[in-house]
């Protein structure tokens, strides 16, 4: 679509970075997978548990939550241990909450049933888009962790606790020109900066536009928008084939 | 302006609550505002320190920063301080980043000079829209902790740190219907919440928009941005008022 | 009564500075009371719950307890928040732990029946004497807590937790002179300080006494006891009229 | 001199129990001493290091501080350590900062130089009164660590930063009986109870009282500050004695 | 044995330092040992409560673990309290555990029934060894405890939980010369260090060596486990000797 | 070498798993590997810093320290995270200080000058030998992390901080039958469990034999170590393969 091409690694403005998704990573979880967003790679485990937390029991209903880290030198220079330091920064917090409420979204929790699913987002090597690559993986994993819980009969046969998929992808603009799905190098210049969470439909979970440089006027967050909605379009493609439903 | 109106408190749809701003609360304080948005209300101080943290020092450049924080019993049950739990939670976290992002996105770092002013939002009572308050309240602080540092000479008579000036509002669909400045019994209800941080000159600073219960459209993102726009100017002109700046 | 005056705000040594009750302050507390002693200002909440922590379950008694927390701007120079340090430092713990106990020491545990009341003090503005603040709106706001526990039948008609009113202030000695409620510039020049929490009918709950700068003797002590008991019978005063039961 | 003895171990109500102080019973430090107050065994070491924390630095004066601790076994049924909970408890705190206190108000700053000493009292086996024979011990260590700084040349040899001794004890009153140096069984039968720290001299350091079941009257206490005073002068003596000084 | 002795203290490289063990030091504990090792000095107490964790409830068997501790100036320079820093080290955590692995290495738990004994081995005064010092004196306080169990009913007059007896010593290299017991000024100059734990019957529970300046061969290896053997016999008469055991 | 195979993979006794070693796996650190033993797998990363701890400099010496963690679901059930829990475990500590230590046992501290080299161990999938894979792959990590300080003339280039390589198996005494590099199914059966760390001239580094189920003797440790020093002599070869260094 674009024409200029000024990025570093050549790509279209609209276009997103090398996307892979290694399905059933983990030999030990019930669902996973180890996503790529160019050199950004998340290992995403979900952990099925038949019961939920004791303050939800009895109502019928299942809980999905997310935890998200980063190993210490996943960056480029390391970082200490939030373990070490006692404490979790509140980045870890706001992308954990992000993920969690992303798949909530498309999880109908009755048809789950009193059942919860912890998903695990460990970013092993960073470049810009790890919460969105976690997202992204993350549903590939949960529907796998799903699933399992029909075929161990934890779900019911005729439940379909997904309502529909989701995924999540950065917007940002550079220089004046809005960008899909940068990378770090691209991250740290970018003037506004957005999260996207989409779902298989086309439907907004999330949208979080931070000025990081210089605030953005509404048709600056219109072309944003706009090319976070055709990245998602790939993106689900991709899930779809990953989970061999994409006939 | 909407015709229909079935709030709780006979507001129309694109009505704020009543908005009340106590500026100079503090005897101590650099700057303060005791802000209330109907039930909510928000102590929101500055404290200007001359200096700045030791990995920025030597760059000419200033740093302004938040906290936020809720009292135990601002609610409607009581909560356990984070103090004797002995961390922060995440939601605590992502809202001192949020107020600290949109404040910084006005201030001109190398007019404020190597000052350093810390905002601190106390919630003391909560009915919804604290981190709007907040925001809204902290940019009072903010200029009258300004203006204190250029009184004691840490800023330069010439220099005006202020960019712009900053407001935030809450906006959610209810039952389909697009509402601004959501009370708590109203957020609860949202289908779709969205947090707006705007500029007095009507430009984004943050747009932080969350599908509760549905996934939500573009149109309808584009009526909760509308309705988002219309209630910061009327904040706007409050502050303005509060600072003695209207004329 | 004291003829010479030299302290900062004109007052008499044994004259309190001017005392405010703003009896109900939360619209969402079963009690509370927003209460200033000169420039201190402390918003004191009761939160009841019906029942009692596990391990006191089946006595049929009730419990009372209190936390105490400075605003990080509530003095002259900014403090750390206790929650953002991860822990509550030693002079946080001790006031709390003062405070509960004085309401505890007028409270009868069989009358208030299995009932806990969680009384949370929160220093917004500290100039010395918030401790005694502290204890002196927290009667106010255990009363208002109990009245509610009976209008809403959790306690019985018949029954009356109050056994008596508590009240708290401090006294020092300034250049050898005893004084009654220091302020914080008076506080820092006392040798001795004490505070002194006394019932409605006179009766001592806690004597605190400390030699700041020089140790004291018996006819010192026996001084400042004397202003403490003259300052209490005061503030019993004002509690009865906040609680329109002067008559 | 009491007629009526009623005590568990026989003793006078004005008498205190088997003292014991082996003063230099560690190895490693500059000073110690383990002191019994009957069964209660509290091991006091005294740190002395050249120097001050950096924000005391430059003026001259030296510091001393305290650290007091239980270990899990020391009362009859085993606490969790704190180091294992992560946090140090109220009372811990607060008896700490007693001490501390305690032994400043005998020190000249001045005198003493800028050279640190830390105090550590762990309570060995715990029967009532470990903060008052924490602190009757402490001084003892205190004492042999300013020797040993005089005679390392960290303080000079015309110094003396002792202004007097200091010793704490505590009374209370039981069935209306006021008492002389409560055993944990007498402790918890106490109505009222009180540590008073008390110089050589006879001055009062502190002195808190607090109305465990019954507030007091101005009688009572006058009763119960005799008491401690007696029972200071005794200890005063065993100290001295302790510290070859009873000449 | 060995010809030459260049220790220190005098010693033969295969001869331990002068042991004591003071059973039943504490007279709140149901079992206790203040054990020295030389001038290496730790109080072990044993707490034995009815019943386990409930993660090990209704499975007919007990518990034992241990916890090992500093004091701060137990040592030559004070260290920080852990409870103060808030967290508990990596050397504490090891240590503690080896002490838990080593005393349920001689314990039948289902002959010890539902019973937990907690061992806390607090060192006083450190000169190396504290660690091989604590499992040797929480031996004896452990089957002092096992003994209360039996005499309070709690465990079976049939049943006999100790298997065997547990003792503990350290060796290393010094200068190319195996050496028995070292006491601190020579474990820092050891090239290697090992801790054994060995049975009451000579068979070995753990053995943890650590090349600390050279990694060692075989054959030096050997000549270290010769050495420890031999001292854990000496240890084991005097383990039998505290607790009248040895006719 | 041994006849019956027994072993559920069919491995015998003194057989390795399949181990794997993918050099350079992190495009952010100075040196990776991510090994294998069987399906354990661990991301070993080494962080070079020029410059070492404060209370390290100006001796000319070099620094290398290590962390090991397991991600939450890299075993058969979830985890929770230690920086949730807020606090670092035994385990953890007790297997990072073993890795530092190895690793520091091949290592010319005065060779590697005043840098710092930072290993971090990341358990991806968990099943068994962990620690003993950490340290394999660890020492790859470390020989590159220094090969890339001497490119980048942090380290001078004559000079050679490696004295040897260094590499770590466990062995386990099951159903009375010792067998190399157990299997977690394997390691919960084994009556004893050592972990052995040899470095490639065949030395050992750390001897650390526990007795799970039933003490050892003398014979049986000596046919574990024969059974370690085997498996020592294998993972050397393939680290020096994966090295490059082989020839």
């Amino acid at each position: 679509m674009t024409e200029t091409t000024f990025r570093v690694d050549g790509r279209a403005n609209d276009e997103l970075r090398a996307i892979t998704i290694e399905r059933g990573w983990s030999d030990q979880a019930e669902g996973s997978a180890l996503i790529s967003f160019g050199r950004t790679k998340v290992l995403c485990t979900a952990s099925f548990t038949n019961g939920v937390p004791r303050w939800m029991a009895g109502k019928g209903k299942g809980w999905v939550t997310a935890e998200y880290a980063m190993l210490p030198r996943s960056t480029n220079s390391r970082m200490d241990r939030e373990a070490v330091k006692g404490k979790i920064g509140g980045r870890t917090h706001e992308i954990s909450r992000l993920i969690g409420r992303s798949l909530r979204a498309v999880v109908n929790m009755k048809a789950l049933g009193e059942n919860t699913i912890v998903i695990d987002c460990d970013v092993l090597q960073a470049d810009g888009g790890t919460r969105t690559a976690a997202i992204t993986g993350a549903y590939v994993a949960l529907a796998d962790a799903i699933e399992w819980g029909r075929e161990h009969k934890f779900i019911g046969q005729k439940s379909e606790p997904l309502i529909d998929s989701v995924a999540a992808v950065s917007v940002g603009i550079i220089d004046g020109v809005p960008m899909l799905d940068l990378a770090y190098t691209e991250d740290v210049r970018a003037e506004t900066d957005m999260n996207v969470v989409v779902t298989g439909r086309g439907l907004f979970v999330e949208v979080q536009g931070t000025a990081e440089a210089a605030p953005f006027d509404r048709r600056e967050l219109d072309a944003l928008l706009d090319l976070a909605l055709g990245g998602a379009v790939d993106l689900t493609v991709l899930q779809k084939h990953a989970l061999g439903r994409d006939a």
